[in-house]
């Protein structure tokens, strides 16, 4: 079978070397996986996932840190996101509280539609999944809680205190979210009730990123597993991972045109084509100037002047470079800069500091 | 169906977007690829090429670039390689002039075994395939080829003078063998008339390369099609490409041990975590720290100081950061490096410098 996701492997991984591995365990991967699911737009049937784990710590300082590196991670592609993060102690909490601990799943994906459908439909759905009335007038402040997040956890805070294990998923929270300053995050981290990402999976925090300027679905998803290694029989090992999407970080780039123009480039340099005498002259210079770290090309055929220039023009190379039988005579090369039109001559020795 | 090579793809690629592209055109890609053999060492299901093409351009000069490719790669990996060549014309001559034009596989296929079955083996094998006896006389000096690359091609020449298609394989053998020196190649570069790599898919030069010091199959191949797009109905489009094996280096490279052991870790500081005001303290530092391009970790919890240190040393961090009430109150930071053991005070300006 094809890969469905990176954490598999890794557990597996973590199992296998549990004896040359110091834990905390921190990796990251980047590779293809598969769904069988009917391919659409940012739905893929092959997709690239981009991992970073910590295994084998309870700390919440690890879900600070993804938080962290989401935020960098966005900030640097100038993709403007919001971080969700909800915890599914939180949610047990409240399915506790209301007498339906077995129904998390059902509850959550009620609350989820309160914008799209108001309050009243949600309340119906709730009583066609079978939740009791009175369980559902006991979940009604929870479905209308509103203000910021901080505003939220203190009234979810209260509302949870009869439930340990809410109370510990609210403290988690609070003790995520309030490193918020410290790290000096750029993009909004929100409580949201709804997320859920496959509760089973997860044991404690759950997080999903969104694109705000862009319409698609999550473009980074996580959360808390406390017994990722049981099934490959190491229990007990618990960790906390995100997974990037790469091909809808690719999607919303495009969409937003964030990608720099100079990406669609990367040679400095071409050196025209003469013909054969020229060309030996050039093959040692062009492979010194490579090994110096300079991209360059020499082009193949001894092609009309225009075509080679035009070549040059056509991807965006910088600068091109000259050699004839002068030039050959002398030891030097004409260079030219493609946007300033500019011509000059140059040593092979002073070509590095003339085209940067 | 899974990907079998990247050269399908771009074919396709370069017939979809002929109208954007500017011929000749050079892309490189990495990407998994699939086999559906029995899995077994060097031989894996899905394995990683890396791949460089140039498409649109019947130049030797391509040839070229892409030895030099190779010469630069296995000589930044420290890899001793022999760089094979040989080309399908050249193949094709022969098969003429000994009048079995249609034998090119299993004349291939039996002079690549000389140097283990000797003559007497090669020529009955030759017999058995039904090349008639006439032909095998002729085939011999051929088989015999001995001496230098260039003393090889002399004789090739001479011997494949009748046929017009050998003499230009000769010819284009010569070419590229002959830009050697002017390309001051670390590696050799020699022919090898036993290459064949699908002669069905080749239709000039057949590039092959074998690891010196250890026992591997090729671990980059290449060679010239001429029509590589036709299939996807752009006829005509001559390219040349190479396909590097990457798990095959990696395991050449893990054999020879030639990973720098610098590879395995990359966190260059650690911060001790010595409890939850100090964390609060440090989360700050640690942020604009990475913002900096500082590779550093804060432990993620108060573990004993022992346990902590030993998670650096055996992720060979570098540096340690001891921060506790006194370094608070001051703004400063007990730097200690965990080869030296020497330990000092630093401010967190001061930080980048001190630790490299």
């Amino acid at each position: 079978g094809l890969r469905y996701d990176l954490t598999v492997p890794f557990a597996r991984y973590v199992v296998m070397h549990r004896n040359e591995i110091t834990f905390p365990f921190r990796r990251y991967q980047i590779q293809p996986v598969w769904r069988a699911d009917r391919p659409q737009k940012g739905r893929y049937r092959e997709f690239f996932q981009c991992d970073a784990d910590i295994v084998g710590s309870d700390s919440l300082l690890n879900e600070v840190e993804l938080v962290q590196i989401i935020d960098e991670v966005f900030s640097r592609l100038g993709i403007r996101v919001s971080v969700k993060l909800n915890n599914r102690k939180i949610l047990s909490g409240i399915a506790e509280i209301i007498g339906e601990a077995d129904r998390i799943t059902d509850i959550t994906v009620a609350i989820d539609k309160l914008d799209k459908m108001g309050l009243e439909k949600v309340n119906e759905e709730l009583a066609s999944k079978g939740i009791a009335r009175e369980a559902i007038d006991r979940l009604q402040p929870i479905i209308l809680l509103n203000g910021t997040t901080g505003e939220k956890l203190e009234k979810l805070r209260e509302l949870l205190a009869p439930s340990e294990t809410g109370t510990k998923g609210v403290e988690e929270m609070a003790f995520i979210i309030g490193k918020r300053e410290a790290l000096r995050l750029r993009n909004e981290v929100e409580l949201d009730l709804t997320l859920s990402r496959g509760l089973n999976y997860y044991t404690g925090t759950i997080i999903e990123v969104k694109a705000l300027d862009a319409q698609i679905g999550s473009i980074t998803g996580g959360g808390r597993y406390d017994n990722l290694t049981g099934i490959f029989g190491l229990p007990g090992v618990s960790g906390v991972g995100i997974s990037f999407g790469a091909d809808r970080i690719y999607d919303v780039l495009t969409q937003l045109e964030l990608f720099p123009e100079s990406f669609s480039h990367s040679t400095e340099l071409l050196f025209v084509n003469f013909g054969e005498r020229e060309v030996d002259w050039l093959l040692p210079l062009v492979a010194q100037l490579r090994r110096d770290g300079i991209c360059c090309e020499l082009y193949p055929e001894a092609a009309k002047m225009k075509k080679q220039l035009s070549y040059a023009d056509s991807n965006r190379i910088p600068f091109v470079a000259m050699v004839g039988e002068n030039e050959m005579k002398e030891g030097t090369i004409t260079l030219k800069n493609m946007q300033s039109g500019e011509q000059k001559s140059v040593t092979p020795d002073e070509m590095a500091r003339a085209i940067r």
